[in-house]
């Protein structure tokens, strides 16, 4: 009887007043009015109704449950599908980020040589299985590469010249084919999506973006692009792919997939889990959702999405893609702690970090506005291969842009051991004992040969980047950002330490510079300075600051990254004002409203409209309007929406009515 | 000119609308109408309209920065103002942590001895300054215990008495010193404060609450009552006193002084700098602001917090008033992950964590009450010094409640090693080699008679804490929380370490507990039960796992972690509903709106309501009503504000003014 009572009561609601019938129609359940709480493409969702339906459909449930068993399980079900779904998107992410990073690293170690007894194995697995235990440069007897294959040797004009060759031809395959494949199958999967995603989760609607399709050949896509060697990272794709599970997931939970403002819910905990098994930050992953996408962000939500994003990290480190220890990626350990004194360097190198992503920013911008507007975004697969190839011509002669950027970025982050023998390291010392102390050593030629190839390799980077991020494969930036902060970095560090070897007189090394042992560690210098870039180019703060401590596990430099990353947002903020997304956001014209921002203006809306004379205003009233005069405005204006009205008199306004809902609600008393 | 006219539209504005002007006098900048933006005691402040007053204000600084060169000085000066009272929170908050830390672990240490040669050191510092290598049971020659002072020997049942009578009588001096000081000069100055803190940041205002009066007294009284050995922390003390140092320099700057809804940003930031210190947690202390305490959490200030929280933890770590190297409190180092099975004992740990902390704030509440409203409550000091003998007395013949409550926590927490002589790791096994696996072993009776202690431990401290928690000393229940659920957490380990090792045959544990290597760490299982019981009491959650895991450094066992801390959480809500705080804010009667509930009432206000039948309603009308008229109606009404109306007749609500601020502006006009 109450049900039937609430039903009745809803049925007049409709009839007398259209607008807030809307509202009301979410209590029947699964009696749904087709079509309500959905929205058109390209259209804004109205958050206010839809946490009003979903607030309904609640208290009627929670009504319903006394009535017999199966209401109250549908109601615990009900209460449950949260958790259940958050669970399953965390899941999801950790298995297909396993996919991701398996597939990457075996198709970019495929560029190099082949694993003849199993194919699939990429270089490491093959060496492991090997038994050898000492590798030349990371090459083993059973890993060929492509001169071995062709029985030439590992040495010598040409096994360089057909390395050279083979590392071009699969760029460029790769490229073509991701490229190839957006472009046919789902052209919402090229780029980071992070723009996009902020404007979806700020309530826009872009159909297709997050669906089924995209995620396929993102993920495809983002295998191939990692692994054609373009300047570019799978960590802000991840996040994309993770809100595309997100969607997916959410429609198998109708509280969350039948209400748009409900299943943002459910994408911001997508977007945590998705940086955290981009970088095995859960907690950075929270933070980032948060401070960065999230836009409906309410607090009880905080700890489902952590939830999500550690059940995220579990998986993948369950997975082990890489067959390492460390659940962390860069994991790094320095003996010596920070002296006081460097911040100087650190904030200096926040200032260097800020002017690099605002150098970036501007011309990334400049070329995508000119792609847009010019023959060329009518071309994208051609330029994507042309960018590949240059990319490839150019990366692979200097050591340091030919390896991977994530390993890259990790060598660049170390301290030089004993187990280091990159030229890097190339210093004036000889390592006794595993134990003891780093001596302060002179850097031998090795150490200068190696930061003009650093120097190139941040030029080559940093302009390969600009041209790279916007193309139409999918790429991210957060990898190529750190590599270019951490090659900055690094050359600032050396610089240091061979200060504080030469003049350790001076009384700024004169505290812990004065005995013997090395007190600058180069490896710092490149993590500060990788979390000034990211922090110029993406304006993250706390996340950032986060993430990089817990990608690196290096508790004790959250003072100098949080430093470096001060002074490279102010710098940014003084140079530019945007970061990279909402540069992007702004470029494609999408309505984003930032919630963190304040709009002063004190002019009054009076004063900047501009009726239109001969007109009279479209309005419903309240009490005089019949179905068919609401009918015949529909009929007559072309508007989206219409106020209601107390009456054509007095025209206090009551509410105000889209015109999709006057159009179901009228199909559906007819 | 500009400015004249903007201060001549305010008077006009002032006199034509009542209401709205006291919005705009913010714009007059220091020539602010005095007492406007100040509420009475007791009352709850306007965010709406300070908001709004804060953004007239940069406004018109914005505005008045292009007159002249002192006017952009004072620009940047108020854009620079918040960063620069947050560093200085930080400052303070972590120079005050240092001076409480010192300052209590000397005084406990006064308890059982002395140090002749420098009185002012605790027994550490003492016992570093003899040089020794060895201690026996942490003492050394240079520091005396009591009876050696008298001329006694260490051992012996006189030395015994000495010992223990010492034990009692400082314990109740100290007691007895931070009762007078709180009843004598600030009452505010007791308990925790976080309820209270809650309430104030949601809007409320308790004059003198966060005061330089209860700042000092709450410091000393602190130091005294952590040192009397009474079943309490110094953590949630810690979050006031940030509090009050937040309050107390916001004065400095009066874009926050003189505005409550922008000082509680400051206040936010402080109570994460709180936290930070007193567990050493930059992160964990921002996300209990943003998650526990804050209410209004603009997320531009979380990046300000987190610096705040950063600069405290900075100082004090400086400060070092420990003296040791890691910068967590309770820094453990596992040799063995955990295992997938172990997940069973750890959720079975996080319903016996919810269950204790549920029986506490049951038990905690009912004795409050009484204490409220029984004579008992005017005797505040008798409680303390009763609570404290009975404490003093039964705490010090069992070892594991004699012992500093950090340090019996730490000791729990840790894993048997080479070092660690305590009847807690008496097991079967001979270490030969520091490096190699610690092997599996049987526990002797040393490991069962600690048990039995700790079992004996957990009563009294589960009993005394109930007993403590709300007396009239400054007392915090995180350490009495976590040594409840470490205690809890170690005998679970215990004894599923002994089933490990005598059924290691069984299914369950055949994968890693096949090897003679040890597979169960009870140190994590009292980690874990800590994290449990925490959770249970304050219903924290991601919060919780994050300090936990800045606590103990432990990366690597968020899941375990979390796994407790839900399942603790779930049965605290069913056994519940609410945390200590909340239940504390319901008995005090403050008017706390919690921002995270969902109030669902489907009554209208109408139907509640009974307006008085022989009065007209009070209100003001916008147009008719003169000065004389406004006059009139505060002399003959009592009510605390009126409603505006259009007209006596057509009563529209146009808006609402406080008495208050008409009784300020009509004196102002006049």
């Amino acid at each position: 009887m109450d049900t039937l009572s609430v039903e009745t009561s809803e049925k007049e609601a409709l009839i007398s007043d259209v607008g807030d019938a809307v509202i009301f129609s979410g209590m029947q359940g699964d009696d749904d009015i087709p079509g309500i709480g959905q929205y058109d493409d390209f259209h804004t969702i109205d958050w206010q109704r839809d946490i009003a339906r979903d607030r309904m459909r609640h208290r009627y449930i929670v009504k319903k449950r006394q009535d017999s068993i199966w209401d109250l399980i549908k109601g615990a079900h009900d209460a449950w599908s949260g958790w259940v779904c958050v669970l399953l998107v965390g899941v999801c992410t950790g298995v297909v980020a396993g996919v991701i990073d398996i597939g990457a690293s075996w198709m970019t170690d495929l560029k190099f040589g082949i694993c003849p007894q199993a194919f699939w194995f990429n270089r490491e697995q093959c060496c492991w299985s090997s038994n050898e235990t000492t590798f030349d440069d990371g090459n083993c007897s059973q890993w060929l590469t492509w001169p071995q294959v062709f029985g030439e040797s590992r040495e010598g004009a040409g096994a360089y010249i057909i390395s050279y060759l083979f590392y071009i031809v699969w760029a460029l395959v790769f490229a073509a084919l991701s490229a190839s494949l957006v472009r046919m199958f789902a052209p919402y999967a090229c780029g980071s999506g992070i723009p996009e995603i902020k404007t979806i989760l700020s309530g826009f609607i872009i159909r297709g973006y997050l669906g089924k399709w995209t995620l396929i050949i993102k993920v495809v896509g983002l295998i191939l692009s990692v692994s054609s060697g373009l300047s570019l990272g799978k960590e802000g794709p991840m996040v994309h792919i993770a809100s595309c599970l997100g969607n997916i997931l959410s429609y198998l939970f109708p509280k969350y997939g039948r209400n748009e403002a409900k299943k943002r819910e459910i994408l911001s905990a997508a977007a945590a889990a998705g940086v955290s098994v981009a970088f095995g930050a859960p907690i950075g992953g929270v933070l980032f959702s948060l401070e960065e996408v999230s836009y409906y962000f309410p607090l009880k939500t905080l700890w489902r999405s952590f939830f999500c994003a550690l059940i995220a990290a579990f998986i993948l480190r369950s997975i082990n893609p890489f067959g390492n220890e460390h659940s962390v990626l860069f994991f790094v350990e320095y003996n010596k702690p920070w002296i006081f004194f460097e911040l100087i360097p650190f904030v200096g190198l926040g200032i260097i970090g800020g002017c690099i992503a605002t150098i970036f920013i501007k011309a990334n911008i400049w070329w995508c506005r000119y792609r847009k507007y010019s023959k060329l975004g009518q071309y994208p697969v051609t330029e994507v291969l042309v960018v590949t190839l240059v990319t490839a011509v150019l990366s692979y002669p200097n050591p340091y842009t030919r390896m991977n950027t994530s390993q890259l970025i990790y060598l660049l982050f170390n301290q030089c051991g004993i187990s280091n023998s990159d030229p890097l390291c190339d210093y004036d010392r000889n390592f006794t004992d595993v134990n003891s102390a780093i001596e302060k050593a002179a850097a031998r030629p090795g150490v200068y040969n190696a930061i003009g190839l650093l120097f190139l390799a941040l030029l080559l980077k940093l302009v390969m980047t600009v041209f790279t991020f916007g193309i139409k494969v999918p790429c991210g930036l957060f990898i190529p950002s750190l590599a270019l902060g951490a090659i900055a970095g690094r050359i600032v560090g050396i610089g240091v330490e061979q200060l504080a070897f030469h003049y350790s007189k001076i009384w700024l090394f004169s505290g812990e510079c004065q005995t013997g042992v090395d007190c600058i560690t180069p490896g710092l210098y490149a993590m500060v300075g990788a979390a000034a870039v990211l922090g110029g180019v993406t304006r993250m703060t706390v996340s950032l600051v986060v993430i990089m401590f817990e990608l690196t596990g290096g508790v004790r430099y959250i003072v100098p990254l949080m430093a470096a990353a001060m002074a490279s947002k102010w710098v940014g903020d003084a140079l530019g004002r945007q970061g990279i997304y909402d540069a992007h956001i702004a470029l494609n014209g999408y309505p984003f409203l930032d919630s963190k921002d304040e709009f002063q203006h004190t002019s009054l809306a009076a004063d900047v409209m501009q009726p239109k004379r001969n007109e009279t205003l479209a309005v419903i009233t309240q009490d005089s309007m019949t179905v068919d005069d609401v009918e015949t405005l529909l009929k007559e204006t072309e508007h989206n929406g219409y106020p209601v009205v107390v009456s054509k008199e007095s025209q206090y306004l009551v509410g105000f009515v889209l015109r999709r809902d006057l159009n179901l609600a009228i199909g559906n008393i007819i």
